[in-house]
């Protein structure tokens, strides 16, 4: 099978960050992934090479007819074959784990145009399916996510056990297999001062609460991924619900403290929007962390209404254009950290080179 | 006589600041005073307020007839009877001193239309004669302050010794009673981290480095006014010989690490430009300090035409116009420090309104 290029994803937006989701001024993405093996296999971090080579192409084979994946237009990558900027743009698009690119050995990626759907092959455990929308909709994933599940299961035999479900390399994925997971936005209960409560008060009802980028992963840009802890004892739709539960809790916490930092301190809202907007208009050396922190800063006016001609996609679009290899893909030669901050700071100028503040 | 309104001189630009001076990218201002003495009366320390109210009314009487004062276009101030804001509008058009305003009681003003020359009465010495101008021209101050000074000297006899010179309040003052100094804009020996040995070197050649407002002020804004320190066993044309010198030294070195800065670290340079802008143009609560350092590069970028629209009348309006008196007195009601903050930012992003970084 030909492997395709990294840079046709390049050629679009990233699909899941769009804001045609539901409650999307606060949920900014719904993510799914369902771990699955192969009957017969070992899991990856027991198997040889030539185990894994096996389970490459038996994968290949089912996903190749996989409709969901995208059939006939399917992305195909093999990590250990792409450039190291390549390997990390795709983790910028969230379409691999920090793992899978750190050991690309006998590993492979399927993406469906649009990169709403992606299985990655031999990263923990043999198959790892995942499914993306924009906002708040978890409902919808699990419905598409579903559909790619049962296409590949036509092809391959999933290792189950009647008692336990599904079985998986890391006992914690044991059951369905499945992490659900939304990412929010929460710049209200920063400011407000009330994020460690929460996060703490979810860490009780069993969820996790990650960065950006995953698990080990720190916050930054105020967005925060809750996702499912337990996937064992419970049934898929039940584990959804209890987290689109704490969701729409969080969605009206967060609307709550903005509504109450607009009314108790409505100019540190107007301050913390204009500043973001600035520097991002404005400075020539930005690192990705302060980068982050002053896109947030700019949704929370999109959101808030104080933009009148910002475009809400530039917004969404820069949250991924300012990774350091999608930055260093857009150039060519060497480039060093510095560097990086000042194509990252030429790429925020250029994006925001119309819009005003109202 | 009848006293005038502090409001007439926020009709005008302050006309010290405007960009016709020479070296005018580096020297914001020159500027010389002189305590002066009436023979036959005491000090104003040493003054009973009945003394003091006799040498208020004869250096009235002189200065009525002083035509560099302005004659019969002469603004007249007395401290006491203005409110607490107007005496701060004055301190930050530095047309008085600290001291002048905290006590106020049987001290007066006089200020020529522009701002260029003035006179205060009852200060440390019984007259302080100030002449300022934009730029780096201690020599055009030297002529002009020298004609008032004689016009003066023609109503009144002043203290003076033919061993000692002009007898002062102070002793650090007796001689020529003469403070010659210039304010420069130093962030390029700020930047390169020259600035402290450079100070230390000018304490060695006897000459003074202090803040905007004077002794004991911050240095804010890498603003730094650079004056003589001993008045006494020079002449006053030496005097200013020698400080001219350090200062055209300075210049010079100033000159030296922005083009190094330029070099080496072009891109912290735009930076810092791009960041001054950005903030000053859209933060919605900003410090004095923080907008000083702004401006700073601001005024940066306007020198290394970094700017194509930007006028730099308005960057330097904006030095005195961000001063807390000034924000207040173009105001109605009563305001805390917060909201003098959030006045400050908007008089920023109004002024900026219009020009882009090019």
């Amino acid at each position: 099978m030909i492997t395709s290029s990294v840079d046709q994803l390049l050629k679009n937006p990233v699909s899941f960050l769009d804001d045609s989701g539901p409650d999307d001024d606060i949920a900014i993405s719904s993510r799914i992934r369902l771990a699955r093996n192969i009957k017969g296999y070992p899991f990856p971090t027991a198997a040889s090479p030539q185990n894994l080579q096996e389970i490459s192409s038996v994968v290949t084979l089912a996903a190749k007819g996989t409709e969901t994946l995208g059939g006939k237009e399917m992305m195909y990558f093999l990590p250990e074959e792409l450039s190291d900027i390549d390997r990390k743009l795709l983790l910028e698009r969230r379409l691999v784990s920090p793992d899978f690119i750190r050991n690309p050995q006998n590993r492979a990626l399927f993406v469906c145009p649009g990169e709403t759907c992606s299985l990655m092959v031999n990263e923990e455990d043999q198959l790892r399916i995942q499914a993306i929308r924009p906002g708040f909709q978890l409902e919808e994933v699990w419905k598409h996510i579903s559909k790619t599940d049962d296409e590949l299961g036509c092809h391959l035999e999933y290792a189950f056990d009647d008692q336990l479900g599904f079985l998986t390399s890391c006992p914690t994925n044991v059951g369905t297999g499945m992490r659900a997971s939304v990412m929010l936005h929460l710049p209200g209960l920063v400011l407000t001062g009330q994020i460690a409560s929460t996060v703490q008060g979810i860490a009780k009802l069993h969820m996790a609460v990650r960065g950006i980028f995953g698990e080990g992963s720190d916050n930054c840009g105020n967005l925060f991924q809750i996702s499912n802890q337990s996937t064992l004892g419970e049934s898929e739709t039940k584990i959804i619900d209890n987290l689109s539960s704490v969701i729409k809790q969080l969605i009206q916490q967060e609307k709550h403290a903005r509504r109450k930092l607009l009314e108790d301190n409505r100019y540190a809202i107007f301050d913390n929007v204009g500043r973001s907007y600035g520097l991002l208009r404005h400075s020539y050396k930005i690192s990705f962390k302060e980068a982050m922190n002053c896109l947030s800063g700019l949704r929370v006016g999109v959101d808030m209404n104080l933009f009148t001609l910002m475009d809400i996609h530039k917004v969404n679009e820069l949250f991924i254009a300012i990774g350091a290899a999608h930055l260093q893909k857009r150039q060519t030669g060497e480039h060093s950290e510095g560097d990086i901050d000042i194509l990252r700071a030429e790429c925020c100028r250029k994006l925001l080179a119309e819009p005003h503040l109202s």
